[in-house]
């Protein structure tokens, strides 16, 4: 290989290039690999370019290393990388006359650009399905606390009377756009550059989208430039898992606001919380505060990647091939840990609905259904109910005085020179919290009723995505058959 | 709106809040409130919200301001925003009974959350009309350039033989798949957070599927808290911008080198080029290199956006609502530039077919092809075959010989102590340029033929991308006249 | 200028680069280049490059178009820039023989590298000033709370007591740190690149050292090439503002915990809150919200301005010169409003001090002092009595009682078959709130008199970094009366 | 430890955090903490807070656990983290009498605070010295190529002569610059914060600045509450590393230029080239494009740090003091190889002057050099000649004409109606490359004399900054034995 060069790689690229990259991917793509060369051989055969019996020695070596797995063979560095390694075993198990002839009409280009999309869709794969598993999670959560009526925040200040189930369903909602970009991010990756070669294709008569379908790829990446010179699917992919980061980082942010000692609106349950080394009262709330930090990372893994690209030709490099995707791994990893810690939290959670209604009482989150009764049945128009309950509140806080009530409402209106003929319990049914979020029943919004239905309806459409991504598997398992079979065609 | 609290906004506040928000809202979003005060104020009269005068009143002043257009009215930085400052003059020319009816049942979270969004999906359909614009330039000089052979690189040193054509085609084949980003970013904005309110919908009888439909959206973003607590979308179309960037940065990138004096392969226009102030011979290719910046800038948005949203409580606030939605009007400019540049630096491109064509005389581009004729015509395996080329390359190399020709490689041959029956003429016939370009010619690869074919397929797929986003400007209109003949229905 | 070129720049090119920069450039950059013409113009004068006379009508012309500033003039940004504007009226004012000459021996790679740190200092001392001023802000409300307990949190939990003061000084040891960010930055900045011309000097017998002394600068940037090819200062800067984007964050997330119905520590008064056009009872922090959000732009900023770096040549291109700086401006802005906000949030801030020390009453933040007087005074090696407190918190809070006591303690001792011969109310006493903060009087701790030996040690710091800020706004008021005076030698 | 709770960590709690933690800082803080444990278990005698014998058997048994390194013990995940590990280990070899008493009077939040800063202090060392060295060998490179002159560009074309040297020269001032953003990382870096314990001290008789001055740090981070909120040097040296990146980006930028077949000023070694698997003229070089990727790592590490600090309380907990600190191993690993790998291209880097020198005679790089002639010695206007040789490039140009020569400019200026004295000899003498740059030689230019003196100052700079890391290297080393000697005044 190095027959070009008079001297052997420096030490240099031995200790930072060939050496880390060799020990990660001999662990990431040993598998990817093996399939692919299956493939390869497969089509080379079926095309005449090598002939029957070479398949059939390659096959059989080649499933002999997989079948003893990576830890099976030595690794050597200053061969470079997990291809050549592999390569080099077959050419010394077959001779090169046998050995050589798997890397025909093919190049390391389309080789990597094609494994490392067999890896990254499997973790794709996983990382969606964690996903649907804590989206069921918290829509099993919502369903359970339809009725567990609390304060709605904006701004971090009490809003108005939503139910604990209302606000899991709307993060849910996030999730559920959320597989929109799986979704994408898995398309996008799983097409075929095999067969691009080093970059113009080759003059051998291969077919592309033979290989394209033993190994499960939903088509071939057609302009061979295109296929060894983008890596366009690990931004769709880092990006997805960047955005499902943000949901979880911004539930996990509410939960850690909620299980504050001033909140105690939930509790983590013991197994999810870590102590402290001097302060024996501590109950700490680690993973929320790791999910979020994870959300940071995979930002930064982005930025990463991104930048491998910029600047850089619409070419097969380094930047590109080898660099951009190496950040890929840790992020998935980073994904796995968000979704995992959150589980982890949510499972066993205790949701304090008594504490959560009766902040009600005490804070205002209900002076706007005071408004609305005024407006509603009281006859007023909206501004000035707002200028009344406004100043009923005003006066309140600076007593200090917790709460909200019809009696501070209506001196609020006589001190303003303005009378209702809304009797004061009519008006303090209205805006007790209770009727002001079950009066709340169009689409979306938080009575218990249309919290249900709405849980409901986010439920099928999680079990539809659910089934989306069986399929996704299923058709790589099919595919993971046929070429079972075609190799055995060939070896028995 | 003040009256809770006892005291003007401190001056700070109307220096960096109120001021410049103001400032830039009533250009961007003057037009896209009046279209949402008429469909609520229509859906309230239709629901018995308000009565049927009100609405009367309403729209015809909302369609005099309308009319008179941004500039037609006062603004005061002291009212806050936009929408208070419409609903003041309205109230100003209706008084408080009527003028203070338009903002029954709905918040300026929820009316933020939707004009903001009828603002971006009108940018990200402008956006992608100019990269559906531009592809289609690309694909035209692709198909002009089929047979310009040109030197291919990878790791920016001779590779293969190419096509400028075939180039350019990989470079639309990235830009198609951005079409997809495009589409789902718009698809993301164009959902309707109308009748969320404050973030829990409200006790009046609202029509939200009305008004979704009055305004164009695609349907409701049903859970009312996720409607005012995501900004999601913003992500899906600075990713997708970020990602045009990157297509086009490395585009430029490519250009960049080939338009240096020592490529010499393309020259920018006159009209596209800049000069020096005191270098008399200058031509510099300016629009390549801002291109390439304005996707660092696309990058800086999009970490900006993320991190307003990362640690933020799943709810509205103003990290979310106002802060992470203000960058995305400069990233719609810079890739509105980024796209204008390139657009100019394509058209009028002087593309030096000669000089391309020479350089694979003088560099070793065709080494791969010796190589596949001495294994498919000249029976050696891969593996020697390539030993020859490589000891034939480094000699000339040595010797500082440009290009690599038969007699080189066939006594490197005997070198080596390898002969072959494969004739000289043949051998070099097989490695030129020409055959080695032909003879590539499966799907995606480099042949004049197979690029044409690969470049009508491409063109099919654009049409049916401008075709898909015309049916999106379309359904946008006939909304548009849909609302327009709703308010007729009250004004006449 | 653009005699090389056979047509005018494209309409992109106007539209999008000479349009908007000369837009912004007009009003950022007009005066700075003013005083860089009148510099250069006296140096050539005096090296004897142009005569006398050129040079007095050339300085007459420059102050005269400074004098009517740049609303004075027509721009045309046909003619690309600042500078050829201005170049264009000095010739036609002067004609070419004489106004053609203040260009001699520079180029405009030199001097807007130049002209835009003059622009980047004079933010960095108006924005250093601005932290100084909110540091100072910080350190009187310290020194005016360092007897206000409350509670410190780890994990968003209850920790330990402190005071609000101990946390203030914290946050202002915070800035300390980022003055020297600042004054980094600034030093980078402050080297003047004159003299660099194109990339390579002139062979004009300049006098490189006379310029950057008449404009300000501490030195020369030596190396032309380095002088026109890097912008590192602009990073310098824009990582210093992100850092105090991220320490005034902090601080605001801090405040927007605290002053939110559940902590109720602190409240922000009226002028600095907003309101809610449909909740009357809303008293909303926004300028904590877009303090934090802030903190994202700026980080967005340095990713931007570094992205347009990474892979651009050591070399004068646009990506550098024009594109990498652009974002500085507005990161200033960011960091003003900032500032501005925080400001305007500490002015009249209601501290809540009651509430803060009844929090300790419920919280068990007081735990690790009942167990450090265990051991100090109990007898108990520390890891015992950390199990001893930690078993009476778990008891209380089980059963939902609210904060810590000697009485329980004690009991979890028998529970546990200790005993102590410390006495409950000695227990009692050493573990109050009071009591934990004033045994705490290292250097560094939360004690009253330490907060007050710190704060005070932190107002020297903050009047010497003052009096550093100072020095150099007078350095360069010197410079500029230096270039008054020399100008004026000429002109009279 | 966990008495506070009733249940053991959650398996998802041992797979994503402590697992991997205590993997990671069994390798990288085991040394710190020994170092740490020791200096506090001596000043806990020296200050009478444990008594001498349990000093004596602390320090034993702590100089045996690291003696016998962190692959001599038994490390447990359910145990969290390195310290409580250690600890357990101490207690179980002296019992909890003992072995309990070292963590007294701190805490995990000071310890890791301060092994994460002995931790980062040393990579710092590292990357400095690495970054020094390298800089060492551009000033070599650019002293033995003083003379070697080469094209400079501007906007990638071909802009003035200037010499190989005098661009290296301006590489290694960015490097310069660079140093002070190291040196200003790591003054940042080494403050100790031990003695903030939690966060608000301890009520022992701590001596913080003892600890400090055995641990080698400059001082102790005053305020207990910043000492474990802040991580800000952590920023410091994650900016300085990126900007370290950008500058070697830009340099490999440039070197891969070159080193292409079209430039062919510089060849890589062999030693520092990679080869194809199919291609067989293929000499790629790889370490630029490495180089210029970890360009991009670093700003995402960056992004990823900052992010995690955002919007987190100005306190401890896990996003800052864990999450944030986590990306600074990789990133001083990709700094590392960054060094490596442009130490190994630069080593061997074959210089192929003549091509550099014969590139001058067919661009149009002495363009301004011909027109300053003309202004020089000419009497013509600068506007004028810069007029006459833009005319005569453009004429050469169309023509496809390479190069520029006097008489091209002589015909140029006839047809322009204008005259010369000067004669064309001395016009082509003062125009040819050697005579431009030698004309060059104010301070920074690119005069072969000013580049070795510019040189010779930089090596003195360079020389300074040596002894600067030295020094602190060796005082760390002084510390070091004084801790040496204090342990051993305990244990003989």
């Amino acid at each position: 290989m190095r027959e070009r060069l008079a001297s052997p790689p420096a030490p240099e690229i031995l200790q930072y290039l060939y050496g880390p990259r060799l020990a990660e991917q001999r662990v990431t793509l040993f598998s990817p690999m093996m399939m692919v060369n299956q493939a390869h051989v497969v089509m080379l055969a079926r095309q005449g370019i090598i002939d029957r019996a070479a398949a059939v020695k390659l096959l059989r070596e080649i499933r002999a290393l997989e079948a003893s797995g990576p830890d099976g063979m030595e690794w050597n560095a200053a061969l470079e990388d997990v291809h050549l390694n592999i390569e080099a075993q077959l050419i010394a198990r077959l001779g090169p006359e046998v050995g050589g002839r798997m890397h025909t009409a093919r190049s390391r280009n389309d080789l990597y650009a094609t494994v490392n999309r067999i890896y990254v869709r499997e973790r794709l794969l996983g990382a969606a399905e964690q996903l649907l598993a804590l989206r069921g999670q918290m829509l099993d959560l919502a369903s359970a606390h339809a009725e567990t009526i609390m304060t709605g925040y904006t701004h971090m200040q009490p809003a108005q009377p939503i139910t604990f189930g209302h606000y899991l369903s709307g993060v849910a909602a996030g999730l559920e756009r959320e597989d929109g970009r799986m979704a994408a991010a898995y398309a996008s990756a799983n097409r075929s550059p095999m067969g691009a070669c080093a970059l113009a294709g080759t003059s051998f008569p291969i077919d592309r989208a033979l290989v394209a379908d033993l190994l499960g790829f939903d088509g071939v990446l057609t302009n061979t430039l295109d296929a060894v010179a983008t890596r366009d699917y690990v931004g769709d992919a880092l990006y997805a898992l960047a955005m499902a980061g943000t949901v979880l980082s911004r539930c996990a942010t509410d939960l850690h606001h909620w299980c504050s000692f001033e909140y105690g609106f939930v509790e983590l349950s013991d197994a999810a919380a870590g102590t402290s080394s001097i302060m024996p009262q501590k109950k700490n709330p680690m993973p929320l505060e790791h999910t979020k930090a994870k959300a940071a990372h995979l930002v930064g893994a982005l930025v990463s990647a991104m930048g491998c690209w910029k600047t850089t030709p619409y070419a097969h490099g380094r930047e590109v091939s080898t660099e951009s995707v190496q950040v890929a791994g840790d992020a998935f990893t980073q994904v796995a840990a968000a979704c995992a810690l959150m589980a982890c939290s949510l499972r066993g959670l205790k949701v304090n609905g008594e504490r959560m209604r009766a902040a009600l009482d005490r804070n205002f989150a209900v002076a706007t259904d005071f408004a609305d009764a005024l407006v509603q049945e009281g006859g007023l128009p909206f501004r000035t109910a707002h200028q009344v309950v406004a100043a009923a509140v005003r006066k309140r806080a600076e007593r200090g005085d917790a709460g909200l009530n019809a009696d501070a409402v209506l001196a609020a209106m006589r001190e303003m020179g303005l009378s209702t003929k809304l009797p004061a319990e009519r008006l303090t049914l209205l805006a007790s919290p209770e009727e002001a979020v079950r009066r709340r029943a169009h689409p979306g919004g938080p009575a218990p009723e249309e919290v249900r239905r709405m849980v409901g309806q986010q439920q099928e459409v999680l079990e539809a995505h659910r089934q989306a991504w069986a399929g996704r598997r299923g058709r790589l398992d099919e595919a993971s058959e046929r070429l079972e079979q075609a190799v055995s065609g060939f070896v028995g």
